[in-house]
């Protein structure tokens, strides 16, 4: 229950964060898929903790072994089980927050919820959990950039209060890659980079905003109601840890907008396809994908473990205070780029699917 | 597909803007709750055209049938059906519309789509739409006022640059009812009446934002990973037509606190409850609700559909102007609050509902 | 919960026996379908009550009101919503069954589940359910025909122990409808007509078995593992009332073969599409058709509700006597032929998606 | 896609014969549940192959290691994974099936359906892949024996043309253990062992029929229409490799009697609870359990691969024999025994907290 995502594109993951390791099935990607093994694990070293000076420094290799579903690297259709063992287990560090409910983390909600816990680390809500998605994210990734031609970027827009206004058309994966905040303006990257490590060393955390956008999408997915595109990437990247908002398009700015402002005029093309003069609907109108980029942007609040004392209560109810000893990541946004990298793919290749389920290769829907 | 929503507590609905009917099916309601059919057709009153001089003209009596599932009013554990027929139809107003698609609507992505859509009105497009949605999200909230006394209410904050910053937990019923634009600050909801009429007056169309509260949630619902409470209610909202934005707590404007600025800590109750000193995380930590208000707001763009002329391309892809000559919402907000509340409760009612099956009534849960 | 069916072909259906009318809701169906709608209304006319001197006397014309998802009979893409309305209600009929439980039929286990039940006809567990299905199944029916050319064939194979033998490519639908039993052997039917009648008399009742084939079923659908069309043809048929049993193939009596007697060899065909000497697997394997006709056989008890007076308890749990007076199918065979071949057009639609969603059309496979 | 069931209480599975492993997340098990691992590991020591002189001799441990959801062995509400190696690789054996298609087997439909399969061993068709179904039903029976006392308990009834009628409330796990063909009848179980082993000298294979019965089990589950009890334990085992047909209660031999001998008359017991004279129903009425022991009946074909020469088609089409050199079982039942039971609880485990979530703990369904 609630470990699973998508309908045709489907992934069920499991496992917490210091238990005998981590995963993920993805059942329903199409036969015949050459699978480039390199990249999925590339993806996973995007997200590992401990890749640089404003991450945790945990180290965790995170090799992935992938257990079925491929022959040669070319998917056979059934279900690809993916598993990372956990190595760096440090469970003492997090003695005390046994006793002590971390504000602001799960710790509280998971024990009112089920009435037990993981001892140690979050549990299910520890960003290792992500783990699976990135794996059967980079699968996705790979669907639709073979079938489509698909480009699905994410990067930092902003950091604490540093924003980096970018044209969406213009990064490129080098741009992102190029510094270890993932931020394609490379100014503004220094800054934010100092900026994380000073808030680091006060230990405190800061929070921020990744956009992201898709180049290339399937044209005609998305369903009316309630499984609309912008719906299911909202609950795609809600439910990442530490997410507090979701825009599309021209987002909550728009609202300040009147519709002759709004609009996105379509433009003769000539081969029947679809063009806007401009972009505000993000790529999707009526819940429905019109071959325009996909934008989005994503809200991350500051990471809620910290090293500063802190009130709380402990599991008896009783006041007291904490102060985190963990090796924890003063701003979850640099790694959290592939996460929702990952959820938009997983998002896309599902309603490809399920397009091509119910219409076939209809030609004026472009698939 | 795409029409269903929930798991548990499921609905699906049906219905064109102009066809026989719309409607929705509940299922997986419990048995023997005692059901007041009048809230169901008020919620639908709310909702309904021509309520007011700032809605569309037109005049839809929108009155409910029940078809099944009920006896004497009592719950019976199965489907519950109801229908509204259409009735005041005028296509010819939308005659113009079939030859040219309106910027920033659904007619061209439903065209690629499907390669064919409903003559008229927008056909599943339509806010006519959310009538089945309204109809059960009344039955929701029903269902968890009874059981756990909560109460789900949502106003307008802002319409065009027009916000009124409200304590949440001040607004009542009676105060966003008090008035035709659904803002419980009753000044500034003049003003607001004032600029939508302005501006529908020119032809133009505005959008804002609606602001809703979880008063007494059920405490520990919500799943870890996908289906986090968050990640639902935002997939829950985002899938009402014009959606362009959400944020839970905080939201964007939160990501520019430090962690032990954002953080919540929890006071000593005395009796095994949570309750947090602040409440940034918006009633929901690790995907799980807390027992805190839960506090949500949604961005919604201006009305698509306007009288001002606007670029545009018709079916054969050739470019055309096109003034829309439809009786249209010059701002969708008033109509859309019972929306948001109806989503938000269906949400609830179904992971409630989970909640209990997975966990029964754990004594630390408060179920 | 419980009354939806499939993952892209999906029905959801409504309505008590007695209620204001049942119905169903079709989401899924692919767009620019051209619906016979009189074929429709004409499996429901297979399917109704009074249709013949064997079937009960309940007069209900049955009528079918399509609500949306059409445009000029051609599908949107959108839901397809059916209603047929209640008319013949004598609730007194059903009066002492309110207060003794009817042995072997669903109103004891109603009581226990829901704690309520409707007062009278069996609410869900009546036949008057089965409406929903046999309407959607008619569209599913068309699909097939239209995109592979199937056929979907049930007939009457035995009543009681008068028993039919006929090979499964012989039938013909004008064989199965030239008499009221609906068994293709003519001498065969009128001593079946004949047992019902004498039964009927006595104020008992009788079942049997329905056998059903599929001609030019699309090859390769059906999923390995838990969605084995074999599987899903189970559950869809064993859904029915009434039904204590389902073969396939060479069903139980297969059993006592030895694997070199009941493989079925292939046989070379020279145009790669596959081919068997027998057909023993019943056109699938691995839980996937292989192109041969799919033949299943169900077994369906005798009508519970009876005019022999039977003992049983009461609501109160005390003992009683109860002799049904209602006007009831001494024998629910005939009536449950489109309601087979309902059901298996239900499966085979919704697997021909998926597979079509996951694969595309793969030259190899057929589709 | 079809690596998936049950709705609350949910498994996924993953693994070829051949692959790294094989395995299986079941997501949903309530928390707080008290694992008994070494029972998990005793049911899938009775699956596994080489256990007795009657199975293939192939040699593989099958040891379970379980990743997640667990500390110091009580569940936590989140996902239990379970994985065993692949140990016992012979790969050559399977050389001649790459290019013949075994017949009544997986092979040639796996390509029609994918275009591609696994090169050896049967792929996801294998009977390897019912691992993870043992190992979640392992978990599934202790949920239901620690909360209502249910047994599940299955045995062999026939093999080829040797029946044992044994009267249902009569098997003990320890008779069924107590030979290797696992058939309670201790007389006909020699016989039985020694058709096998006759058969299987011949380079042949034989069938026959489980019987499984569900004693105590949860009163009021199941749900009306399409998610029948009977419906959800048909898909179930019909789910199994080998299957070809299914039965509850009378059965096909039920279709025989008149409704006066055929239904359960209902006794009164004084204390609210039902029981009946007889149990023709199988414990379930209306789709739904009335508290009488539950028992369904499966058939198994012989098993498809046998080492005598067959008739078939190599992947090009043309005409070829083949005469399988792997090690095979003569006969599946003996194995298959665990499995149908795994099957029938995780079905009742799904259903019991499907009920939980909808209707609670109402006091008159005894849950």
């Amino acid at each position: 229950m609630g470990s699973s995502f998508g309908q045709l594109f489907r992934i069920s993951t499991f496992g917490e964060s210091h238990g005998g390791g981590v995963g993920v099935i993805v059942d329903g990607c199409p036969p015949r898929l050459c699978l480039d093994l390199a990249a999925i694990q590339a993806e996973l070293d995007r997200r590992k903790p401990g890749q640089s000076k404003i991450t945790t420094p945990r180290k965790e290799a995170d090799q992935v072994e992938i257990l079925s579903g491929l022959l040669d690297g070319v998917t056979l259709g059934t279900p690809i089980a993916m598993v990372v063992r956990n190595k760096d287990q440090r469970p003492q560090d997090y003695k005390e927050m046994e006793v002590a409910f971390r504000p602001s983390h799960a710790d509280a909600t998971y024990q009112a919820k089920y009435g037990i816990q993981a001892p140690s680390g979050g549990g299910r809500a520890s960003a290792r959990e992500t783990i699976g998605r990135v794996a059967a994210g980079a699968i996705a990734k790979q669907l639709l950039a073979q079938t489509h031609g698909t480009e699905i970027l994410a990067w930092v827009r902003r950091i604490h209060n540093l924003e980096a206004v970018i044209p969406t058309d213009l990064p490129t994966l080098e741009m992102v890659e190029a510094n270890i905040v993932r931020c394609p303006d490379a100014a503004m990257a220094v800054q934010m980079i100092e900026r994380i490590e000073a808030i680091g060393r006060d230990g405190d955390s800061c929070g921020g905003v990744i956009e992201c956008v898709v180049r290339r999408p399937p044209v005609g997915i998305g369903m009316p109601v309630f499984d609309k595109l912008e719906a299911d990437l909202a609950k795609a990247v809600m439910s990442l840890p530490a997410t507090k908002g979701f825009e599309i398009g021209s987002g909550f700015a728009g609202t300040q907008l009147l519709g002759s402002e709004h609009n996105d005029a379509f433009l003769a093309t000539g081969d029947g396809s679809l063009h806007t003069a401009t972009n505000n609907s993000g790529g999707i109108q009526g819940g429905i994908s019109n071959g325009e980029p996909i934008v989005i942007r994503v809200a991350f609040k500051p990471t809620a473990t910290i090293r500063k004392e802190q009130q709380t209560i402990n599991a008896r109810g009783e006041a007291t205070t904490l102060a985190a000893k963990g090796r924890h990541d003063p701003c979850v946004l640099p790694r959290a780029v592939p996460m929702v990298e990952a959820m938009v793919a997983l998002v896309l290749a599902d309603h490809w699917l399920r397009q091509r389920g119910q219409c076939g290769s209809a030609a004026n829907s472009g698939n």
